[in-house]
């Protein structure tokens, strides 16, 4: 018998993993079992891995499942099948499906008296937290977000589409000069494509002609062409040795002005080496944080913005106002 | 009949001032009255201006008291004491006996049955949010908080009580090899001393020695002695134009190294021109968080770290999922 949070994973991807890992650095949660829909004794995990069929069967040795699969084809059939039964935690992030996603995994959670905190990760996560809480205190201004420096997965994976590429990477990066305008307080207009640009590192297969693969990537409609793109080719073993992390972050920025006309500034930044693993780790705490909404007895629905941090905390309300305020 | 949210203010200096003009940029909030213990006469504020004596009077009036008083010798007082009769919000920021202010303010608000969000601002308030936050989504690293460029107070009104001086203020400024140090991951040990240095700006009355005024900052026991501090003569014209404002903001910076060893940072950063209309805009924030809380029923005392993101909006939850996740 444990007093440990008790954590199931569904799905081993890139998250599962992570949260794998992450739940190394939570002393007060402890992972149970991963479930799969691959065969279990496929799975290289240091947990039980057992059929995703099963999962009813571990019901009283779970307080918390964390939904690891995508938002496209896994959550949104998963999640509202999966909350009936347990306390959940995704990282939803279909930006325009959210408000509906929120209703079905608010009806299925209720139905079975359970939490389900949707949404959980960075942006949707901590960057919509920071968003609510400085356009709550500086009325009067502007909110911008910066992505990167980071590995965009979808942008990567277009270039590696390319005839005559062998390896391939995409970073995407704020534009300093963009950057800069915002945080002097003169509230430009910016799309997305004015703050932010693209560089490329391309391994090219022997005999290709890098002209074309550059060409190519530079046109590619909506991915590359209305942005400020850059192609490095390099050759595979910098690559092996310099591309292989998925390094990501970014900014929240918000520049106000008070009532008598003086500017104010709020700021939060993320710099990560490894965006899958902070993702995970995020997911953990809130695990947390829905474990403690479940013994208050709440039920249904949650998101980043109706959690109190002292919920994140594996300190009591007491040891955090001594420590942090 | 209104349907704002009525907040009276108690006390009018800075941060009353400050509070009375936040509310202007808040409109779903108003501001009835400020209650004073001086001739309500005297006091140059567009809202009504009552004598504290009379504020059991105004409790149908009234949905939230901001408590613009100081932690020395306003609030230990006022606060329990207003806690019976109103929900409250204050900026007690008395670090070390913040947990016995909680408990008294906790007891008086469960005896009138309101609500009393106690410390709030930015240090105690949102940078112990970012703490809270960090340290349960980042939980192998070490947090650091840097204060400034900012006007202390306390240390310019130091200087201004040695002979000599017509005019002075000090800015405390975080120490830019310290910050690099921190945000580079080293971890390093540093006291407040090593993290912050000490600027001066003074007006040396006519034939004054200078010599003797610089000397006596810098040797100043815990004031100056310690820190690497800077003193710079000024006329009294340079004075007024550059340095009547109350700049202040400062960092609260985390690196942690997540199970595999790659490093990941986050930093919350405040750049602010005026520190008391900040304070006040947040106070005013939290004050429409207490009336959330005090519709749902709760009594007691809180923290900002008991407070969800989204009771800080005048926003639906519904509205708020739409816009910022």
């Amino acid at each position: 018998m444990t007093n440990k949070i008790r954590i199931g994973l569904v799905g081993y991807g890139n998250i599962g993993k992570g949260v794998e890992l992450a739940l190394e650095e939570f002393p007060d949660m402890e992972g149970i079992a991963v479930f799969t829909r691959r065969n279990p004794e496929d799975l290289d995990s240091k947990l039980k891995a057992i059929s995703l069929d099963h999962i009813l069967d571990y019901q009283e040795d779970l307080d918390v499942l964390i939904l690891c699969g995508g938002s496209a084809t896994d959550l949104p059939g998963q999640g509202p099948a999966l909350a009936k039964h347990f306390s959940t935690i995704d990282s939803y992030d279909n930006h325009n499906q959210i408000p509906e996603y929120f209703e079905t995994m608010d009806q299925s959670a209720k139905a079975g008296k359970n939490i389900s905190i949707i949404s959980v990760g960075w942006d949707p996560g901590l960057f919509s937290l920071n968003r609510a809480v400085f356009e709550s205190i500086l009325p009067a201004g502007e909110t911008y977000t910066f992505w990167g420096k980071g590995l965009s997965q979808g942008h990567s994976d277009a270039i590696r589409r390319i005839d005559g590429v062998k390896f391939g990477v995409q970073y995407t990066i704020p534009v300093e000069t963009a950057l800069e305008e915002v945080r002097s307080g003169s509230n430009p207009t910016l799309s997305t494509r004015e703050k932010h640009k693209r560089v490329c590192y391309v391994v090219a297969e022997a005999g290709s002609d890098q002209n074309l693969i550059e060409e190519t990537i530079k046109t590619m409609p909506d991915y590359f062409e209305p942005y400020d793109t850059t192609v490095h080719f390099i050759d595979e073993k910098t690559f092996k040795e310099e591309h292989q992390k998925m390094p990501h972050g970014g900014f929240v920025i918000r520049t106000a002005t008070s009532a008598t006309g003086n500017k104010q500034k709020a700021e939060f930044q993320l710099e990560l080496e490894s965006n899958a693993e902070f993702t995970s780790s995020i997911l953990v705490a809130y695990a947390r944080a829905a474990y403690k909404f479940k013994k208050d007895g709440k039920s249904g629905a949650l998101s980043v913005l109706d959690v109190p941090p002292a919920y994140l905390s594996p300190k009591s309300a007491a040891q955090l106002r001594k420590e942090l305020l």
